[in-house]
C-alpha cells in the first residue's frame, strides 16, 4: 500500500523510536516531565516565544489558543476553508462559544485589506472581533504558502486583535520560502505546531506564545481532557523530529510537484500551485466523487484522502519514496483518465 | 427629538392601547392565553405554516430557531453581516454551541450558486452544513429585498438543509414587492417575524413552522428565560398592528427614499438601492465616524443609529411624519455638508 | 374552574389594566421608557440596592444573575430542589457553562454549616466556587421561609462568595416574617424578584444588583433574547402591583394553611409547615401519583400542578377566594381519600 | 524524593520501555493503529463489552462518556466530591452544557435508596435526569471500594438511565475486592479506566461501552481534541501494564495501610478505611493546611498532593518501595505531630 491520504500516517522510524525508548520523563500534569519541559522550551525559543504547551492533537492546540484570544459573545475571523472552521468538529462554537465570522478562502491567497475591513471594534452593538486566525499551509488551499511580507502587513493591519497562526505545517512554509521560524513567531501572538505531520513523529502538537497564556492555556487543556503524565517519550520523538526532519521536507515537496505535473493534463490540478507536500485533486470535471476515487485507487494499494465531494487530497511525506510516487502516479493517472467528463 | 434610531422606538397608537386594555389573557406558560394562542394561529396562517410561538424578542425569535436547525458540532451558513451574525450578540455559538459559516455579504443581494456551493453534506470529516439563514429584508443591507425568486432558487438548491428566515421586517419586503406572505411562508422551515419594529406594537417576535417544530422551540423557549404569563396584552397589540399597519409602511418607504434623495449628492447613499425603510449612510468618505454624527445630530433634534463605525442608519417608521423628516434632512444634511473629504 | 396550579394564573385586575393602558414608554433597548427606569430604580430602593433590571421571567433574570456571577470552569452551590437546579430546564449549564453542586435539599432549612463547608477555594486542582443561590421562599420546600437570621449566618460564613437569592416569592416571605425587604436585600449580591406570580402582575422579574453588575446583565440579556421594546406596559402592570399587592398576601397565606388543615387528616401535608401560599401534596402514601390526581381533579373543576411524580402542588393567590378554596378541599378530599393506601 | 502525590507520577519500567519501542503502529485517527485496536478490543472484553475507545487521559473518557449519555438541558446525577465533580475543571457543564446534581459524598458508600429517589423522569416541567455516574475507587474517598452489590442494586434502582463508573482505580477495586472486572462490567453502560496511574504505564484512558456508543465517542474525541496518530506506542505501554502490573496493586494496598496506621495515633486517617492505595489525611483539626503540609514535607524529601484545603492526599504505588515509605512516616509523622492542635 502507498498511503498518501496525509503526512499523519508516517510510522517513526528507529533513531526515533530510539529517542523515545530513552527519554527521562515524569509526571506532565505537574510539570515534573524533563523531555517535555525541554522540547516546550526549545519550540518556544524556536519561534522567539516566552513559552510553549504540549497537546495531544493540532485539533487541541488551535482549539485552545481560541479559547485564550476570544471570550463567548466575541469573535473569530478565519477563512472559511480554515481546517479550525472545516475540520474540527464545531469545536470553537461548540466547546468555547467562541463566534466565527469567514472570509471567502481561497487557500493561502489573504486579501490583508479585506480581513481587516471585517474587524469589528468593541463599543458598538455589534460582535466585536477579537482574534483572527491564519492557516500556514493551508490545508485546503493545497498546501499554499503565505508570504511573509503579507502576514506582516496582516499584523499591522489588526492591531489589538489577537493573531493565531494555525500552523500545523509551518515547517512546510518555512523550507518552501526560507523564511526563518521566528520571523513567523514575530507576527503571531500564538501559532499551534505539529509534530506528527510532515515531520513524522507519532503524536503532538505545541501552542507557543507569552507565558502568560501558556498558563492559562495550561488550565484549558487539562479542562478539555489534554493533560497527560509521561508524555516526555512522545516529547522525545518530537524533539528528534524537529532536530532531524525539517530539511527533508524539501523532498516531499518536490515529489509533490512531480506528481501534479504528471496529474495536469488530466485537468484535476494546476502544478504551478502546488508548493509544498499537499496536491487537492479538484474531480468538479470528473465523473468520480472523491470516495469514489479513493474507493478504487485503494483497490489498487493506492490510498488517499476525499476530503469533500469534490476535493481529493494526496500528501507526501516521510514514508512515500519515489518508487511509492510512481504507483501513485500510474493508479491515478488511469483512473482519472478514464473518469474524465 | 424626532427618533430615527430604529422602528422600535414607535410608541402604542390609542387604538392598540384600547386592544390591550381589553384583551382576555390567561397563564401563556400553561397554553391558556386566549389572545397569544389566536395570534399564534393567525401569524401561522398568513404564513401558510402549521404553528407560531410568541417571543419577548427577535433575538430570541432567532435564536430558539437556529437552535431547532443546528446542533452543536454542526454549522449553519448566514451572510457575514446578518444580524443573527452581527446583532445578536454571539448568542448563537454562546448559548447553542452552533458554528456559523459566512458568505460575504452584500445585503440582500443572494448568490444562491455561491451559497449553495458552501454546503458540505454530512458523511465528510467536515462539519456538515445544516441551515442557512437568510435575512428579509437585509438591515445592514440598508432594508434591501430579496427577490422571491432567488429565494425560490435558494430553496431548490438546499434540499435537506434547513431555511430559515429573519423576517423582522418581512412585512416590508411584502410590501415593497407585493409578493404574498404565504409565498415567503413556502419557500422557509421557520420564520421569525416582529411586531414591535415597523408594525408599531410594543414587544414581541414569533416563531413561524411546522407543529413538531414548534413544540420543541416551546421547551427552549422556556430554558432562554422567554416564558412569559398573561402575554396576551402584548398580543393583543400584535394583532392590532397586524391588521391595521401593514398597508401603511408604503409611507415609510416613501420618505425613506425621499431622505435618501436629499443626502444623495453629499455621496453617502445611493437611492435607488432603498426600497423600503432603512437608510444606512456610508461615512467612510466622511469626517464624521457614526458615533461623532449621532453625537452631533441629537444635539439638533435628530437621533440616529450608529451601526458600525463607518455605517450609521436611518430609519422611518409610524412616529415620523413628513415635517420629522424635513428636519432631519437639513440637519443630517447641515453635518454631512461640512464633514466631507 | 378553581386554578390553583400557580400563582402565575392570575389575570390582572382592572386598576393593573388602567395602570397599562395609560403608561407613558419608550424603547428598553435604549433605555428610553420612562416607567421601566422608574420601576427598576424603585425595586432596587425597595432592596436598598443601586440598580435593577427588568426582564421577561424568573428564568431569564435567575439565570443571568447565575451567569453574572459563575463564569465557564467554576461552580454554583446551590439545593438540589432550588428552581434554578430542577425547573429551569438545566439552563445554567447549557447556556451558561455553569457547575452546579447541590446540597440535599430541605425546602427552606439551610444548613449554614454544611452550606459553608462546600465552599472550595481557588488555588487547588478543585473547581472553584463562586456563588451560592438561596431560594426565598422556597418551591419545592412548599412556600417555606429561610429566616432573616439563617441568611444573615450564611452570608457571614461565605465571605467572597457570590450570594443570589431567587425571590420570586420574597414578597411572601417579607409578609409571613415581617422582615423589610432592604434588610434581605443586605444579604444578598443579586436578587431576582418577580411581579407576576403573588403579585398578581402579567409579566415580568427584577434582577437587583450593583451598577456594574447591571450593566453587565444588561448585555447578557440582550444575548439571551431578553431585550424588549415599549415594555412599560408591563412595567406599569408591575408597579402598580408591588404598591398595591403585596399586604394582601396575608390572605393567601390564611388560605393555603386552612386547605392544608383540612387535608392533613389524608396525610398529604403538615398544616404546621405551611407558611405562605404555596401547599405541597405529598402523594407518596397514596394510590394516584401527580399526573392521575391532577387529572382527576380537573374533571371536577380544580386544576392543580403535577411538579415531581410524587409531589402536586396547590396555590392560593389573589384571583381564588373563599368559595374556590372550599370547592378545592372538597373535590381534592375526596379523591385523595378514595386514594388512601 | 519519594514522590507519594499520586499514582500518575510512576515511570515507565525497562520491560514497558521495550514494550512501546517495539510496538507496530499506525493512524490511529483512521483507525489503522494495530496496537491501539488490540488494546481497545482486550479492554472492552476485560469488562464483557463491546468497543473501547483509548484517549488521552482520565477526564478526556470521563467527559466523552458524560456527552454520550446527558444531553444539554439534561441532568447527571453523581457524589458532590466524584472526581468529573470536583476534579475536572468544570467540564461537565463548560464543554457539554451538563447539568449535574450532586448527593452528599462520603466517598464510596454509596446510598442506593437516596440517588435512586434522586432520579427525575421526563416528563415532568423538571430536568430529566439521564445519567449517574459512581467512582470506583473513590479518590476522595480514600481509595475506597463500592461493594459489587451495592452497584447491582443501583443498577436494578436506575433503569433506563445511563451508569458510568468514573474506574480511574477499578483494578484496585478489583484486587481490592476479588471482584472479576466482566462483574463491574456488567453493571454500567459505560466504564473509564486507567492505564496511567496505579498500573504504571505512562499516559493513556479508555471508555469502554457498545460499539454504537463508541463510534459516537470517536467523534466526540476528535472534537475535544483527542484524537492521535501513532499512538500505538502508548497503547504498547498500556497493554503491557495490564498484563503485568495488576496483580501487584496489592502491595501498593498493603503499604497505604501501613502508612495510615502508623499515622493514626495522630488522628488524622483511620487506617480502618483504607483498604486500596490512597491516603486522605484529614488536617481539619491539624494547625497546617494541606499546602503548608505538602511544602515542609518536600523539604524533606517527602511528596504528597494538597487536594482541598483540610485535605491532604498520600499515594502508593509501583515506584515507592518499602524504604521510601518509611521515610514517608517519619517526616509526615514528625511534622503532623508538631502540628496537632
Amino acid at each position: 500500500m502507498v498511503d498518501l491520504r496525509s503526512d499523519t500516517v508516517t510510522r517513526p522510524t528507529p533513531a526515533m523510536r530510539e529517542a523515545m525508548a530513552s527519554a527521562p520523563v515524569g509526571d506532565d500534569v505537574f510539570g515534573d516531565d524533563p523531555t517535555v519541559n525541554e522540547l516546550e522550551e526549545y519550540v518556544a525559543s524556536l519561534f522567539g516565544h516566552e513559552s510553549a504547551l504540549f497537546c495531544p492533537s493540532g485539533t487541541m492546540a488551535n482549539q485552545i489558543a481560541l479559547q485564550l484570544h476570544v471570550q463567548p459573545g466575541s469573535e473569530l475571523l478565519a477563512g472559511g476553508d480554515a481546517h479550525v472552521v472545516t475540520y474540527e468538529l464545531g469545536a470553537a462554537a461548540a466547546l468555547g462559544g467562541i463566534s466565527t465570522r469567514t472570509w471567502p478562502s481561497v487557500g493561502a491567497d489573504l486579501d490583508v485589506e479585506q480581513i481587516a475591513a471585517m474587524i469589528r471594534p468593541a463599543g458598538y452593538p455589534s460582535v466585536p472581533t477579537r482574534a483572527i486566525a491564519v492557516e500556514q499551509t493551508h490545508n485546503l488551499g493545497g498546501g499554499s504558502v503565505v508570504p511573509l511580507s503579507v502576514l506582516q502587513s496582516l499584523r499591522e493591519a489588526s492591531e489589538g486583535i489577537g493573531l493565531h497562526c494555525d500552523g500545523a505545517r509551518i515547517w512546510h512554509a518555512h523550507v518552501a520560502d526560507g523564511v526563518p521560524l521566528a520571523a513567523y513567531g514575530a507576527v503571531f501572538d500564538t501559532l499551534s505546531v505539529c509534530l506528527s505531520k510532515g515531520l513524522g513523529a507519532p503524536v503532538g502538537s505545541l501552542i507557543v506564545g507569552s507565558r502568560e497564556r501558556m498558563a492559562q492555556a495550561r488550565v484549558i487543556r487539562k479542562r478539555m481532557g489534554g493533560g497527560m503524565r509521561q508524555v516526555g517519550i512522545l516529547a522525545a520523538a518530537g524533539r528528534h523530529a524537529l532536530e532531524n526532519h525539517i530539511s527533508r521536507l524539501a523532498e516531499d515537496h518536490t515529489r509533490a510537484r512531480r506528481l501534479a505535473e504528471a496529474l495536469a493534463p488530466l485537468g484535476v490540478v494546476d502544478p504551478s500551485k502546488i508548493r509544498t507536500n499537499l496536491v487537492p485533486l479538484d474531480l468538479s470535471k470528473s465523473s468520480l466523487d472523491s470516495p469514489a476515487l479513493a474507493s478504487l485507487a485503494a483497490k489498487q494499494g493506492v490510498l488517499i484522502a476525499p476530503m469533500l465531494p469534490d476535493i481529493a487530497r494526496v500528501v507526501t511525506h516521510l514514508d512515500v519514496d519515489d518508487e511509492g510516487l510512481d504507483q501513485a502516479i500510474v493508479v491515478l493517472g488511469g483512473l482519472l483518465s478514464g473518469a474524465a467528463l
